[in-house]
């Protein structure tokens, strides 16, 4: 070859770090886009909402993560379109082309039509949603010991979590253990009684997409450590004050918490491109395009027909990562991409303290097993040595002496906005 | 006595949480106000701002400060008004009577009336302050990867801080170590020339309350590093663009960090308060307020006449609140309160790695030497053991291997604002 060919990976979420990691260790040309100049280690960010890690240790830099690959470069960047005719994507007045694109800008939440979601409602995607959240829980217990109206500050101590996905329950469970311990530490005026977590799931059980016994299973403690669950509850509208289920019950509260939909991230496209459901993209088995052969679309943003059920998780798009690099280095070379073929490593979620449940092949475990196995497994997926060093302190801390991260309130208020 | 006095306390700086501490453990009944949820070591602010340290590392929740006080009580509120006749404060629709009062709001931000300053300057005296500037630094070098234009780069790449005080000449060592070290590896492919730091000072000499040759030392010292020290030179003007001296010399810049005049910051008073110099409440050598017997006016937003010259430090303010609280108890039980005695500790501050300067007694230090003491200094007086070790792995790591703490932009576009 004359000429390097250039790959531009748009998203650095584990689908797009683990492709750049591959092609740069092959000493590939890569430019990596990302509009954050951190990665998110998404699964933990649960843990910075409810004060159990601090913020920087769910985030790595993405320039520290790349300093040893010479061919890999980063670009801070929002893309808002990708011309796969012209080969090239626009980003903030930039043009940028490519020989080989990924697309690896994974999903965001999807308010499922629900009037005054949008607006009244607290997102958990992101690394600002996650502080959003810790500062909104941790200023309505400021706010309650200040109002004299009893029912005011029973609405301020009412957290409800819409969705009974992993990410509601992780929420819910965690957020009753601040609240049980160290806030009630913090604020021994307040009655603990009046404060309470509710997780309004729509379907008839919680981890729909787990074994039937597990969702039972973590129904049952999530109502021990006194959270109320609402099944086959549908929100139905969200107001400032309150949020109201089809059946029109009304729950006051000044804090609702959205885990419910997802939808894929897609940037604009000049040519229409085919979706699935979540409007995912639809990509051949090699994950490539349908009619653009040298496109790849991995990760949560799309969506490949299998045998194997995707539930859009971190080990899928990681693996998906390494294929479509994998696919590239064969097209650079002359050969033809091959299949995405997954190895399903099982799945992990935690239920609270000391409790978890999981499926690994054809095994369901929960308990202290499960707990234990996602702090490991996570621990060892976190990118950078120190930081594991700080997060193990964090959870030694939290689990075996109750006492969690700093309880600040971040203001933004005189934050200059970036110009 | 029948009645158990209360004593509110406005502010939980170091002059605050002194004298909260000293009250309660004499089992003095105490009402601590403050507009956040934690106290914030100033001293260390700079760090944050340059990613030496994390923002929790140099806040401290005040609930968990005062946990074992059974006495004192901690409310998070913003106090609007005093009035010293009735003995009532006003506090965020709140009403709020007091026996004793503590005034311990400490200072802000003065612009000296330079146009522009105040729109077009970061300020550094909070934690959301420092946070402001970390992201803005970043993102300048994110910026100036993405421009074309050369003199537009040489803009995003200068860095101007206003006023050659400590905090100026730590933010300004700091800032060039960050450039030089940490920031020249993640960004390669920019030219480290084309960055630089500029310290603006209005009088003729840096550290002007320092003796005249540890300023000049400061000065060299800095010269070294690279950064350009303007001195004798006054800021005129401060545009979106541009910051302009008053002889005419224009700085072209997108970042200017106003370390330059301090105002007391003293709530709204229904009844005059005599004042001194920047506004400071004058109060008496008990420092009682003139006409207020029950009213104390301790730390930053207090004059008091005196042999000692008084500058303006922590140290100040700890040993004022501590007399305070003194006095206080002293009046509770029949005695006349006492004249605040200043046992001078001496002063430190940082230039860069390895080199402080400091007077302690009769003798100035620097070097070496100086900076270590301000390290161990400040780490004795940092409150809660855990942060300290956090802190201290943070400066081994940042002195000796060269590798700040993470640097991440964390955007507050997406925030739902506090209601
Ligand atoms: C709260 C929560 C908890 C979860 N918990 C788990 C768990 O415990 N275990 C598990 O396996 N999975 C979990 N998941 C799912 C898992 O996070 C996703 O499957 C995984 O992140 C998908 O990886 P990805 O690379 O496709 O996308 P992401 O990780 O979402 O990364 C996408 C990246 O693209 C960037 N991006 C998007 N659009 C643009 C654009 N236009 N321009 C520039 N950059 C852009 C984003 O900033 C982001 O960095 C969780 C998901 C959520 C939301
Ligand atoms: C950037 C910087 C660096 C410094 N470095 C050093 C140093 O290295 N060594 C040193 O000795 N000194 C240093 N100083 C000076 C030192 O910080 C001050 O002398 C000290 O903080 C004064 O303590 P204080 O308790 O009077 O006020 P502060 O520490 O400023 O505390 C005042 C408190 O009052 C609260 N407050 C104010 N108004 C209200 C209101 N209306 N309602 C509710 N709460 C309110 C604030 O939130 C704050 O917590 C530095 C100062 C700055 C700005």
């Amino acid at each position: 070859m004359t000429h390097q060919p250039r790959v531009v990976i748009i998203g650095a979420g584990f689908a797009g770090i683990e492709a750049a990691k591959k092609l740069g260790k092959h000493r590939v040309n890569v430019l990596l886009i990302d509009r954050h100049n951190y990665h998110t280690f998404i699964p933990m960010l649960y843990q910075v909402a409810t004060a159990i890690l601090y913020p920087h240790q769910v985030v790595y830099p993405l320039r520290r993560l790349f300093r040893g690959f010479s061919t890999v470069n980063f670009l801070q960047a929002h893309v808002e379109k990708v011309d796969f005719d012209q080969q090239i994507i626009q980003a903030e007045n930039t043009t940028i082309d490519y020989n080989y694109l990924v697309i690896a800008t994974g999903s965001q939440t999807q308010y499922l039509g629900v009037t005054g979601a949008m607006e009244n409602t607290f997102p958990m995607r992101t690394l600002t949603d996650a502080i959003a959240i810790r500062n909104q829980v941790l200023s309505r217990f400021e706010q309650a010991v200040k109002v004299t109206n009893e029912a005011e500050r029973i609405r301020l101590l009412t957290f409800v979590i819409v969705g009974g996905g992993a990410t509601g329950v992780e929420l819910a469970g965690s957020l009753s253990e601040l609240i049980n311990s160290a806030l009630g530490k913090d604020y021994p005026s307040l009655n603990r009684d009046r404060s309470q977590v509710i997780l309004v799931q729509s379907g008839e059980r919680l981890f729909a997409s787990y074994p039937e016994k597990l969702g039972k299973y973590t129904e049952k403690w999530l109502r021990r450590q006194g959270i109320k669950v609402h099944l086959n509850s549908k929100v139905s509208k969200v107001t400032s004050e309150a949020v109201y289920l089809e059946d029109d019950t009304a729950i006051f509260t000044d804090t609702v918490i959205w885990t419910a939909g997802v939808l894929a991230a897609i940037p604009q496209t000049k040519q229409p491109v085919k979706t699935a459901t979540k409007e995912k993209i639809l990509v051949e088995q090699t994950l490539q395009l349908c009619g653009y052969e040298n496109v790849y679309g991995v990760g949560d943003v799309s969506y490949v027909e299998s045998e194997e059920e995707f539930n859009g998780v971190a080990q899928e798009a990681i693996q998906q990562g390494k294929t479509a690099a994998d696919n590239i280095r064969r097209q650079i070379s002359g050969k033809i991409p091959l299949p995405f073929d997954y190895f399903n490593k099982g799945r992990l979620a935690i239920v609270g303290k000391h409790a978890g449940v999981g499926k690994i092949g054809k095994f369901a475990i929960k308990g202290f097993i499960a707990w234990f196995l996602w702090l490991e497994v996570h621990l060892v997926y976190l990118p950078g040595i120190r930081n594991r060093l700080g997060v193990l302190f964090n959870w030694l801390k939290y689990y075996f002496f109750g006492e969690s991260a700093s309880r600040i309130i971040i203001s933004t208020n005189r934050v200059r906005s970036n110009k």
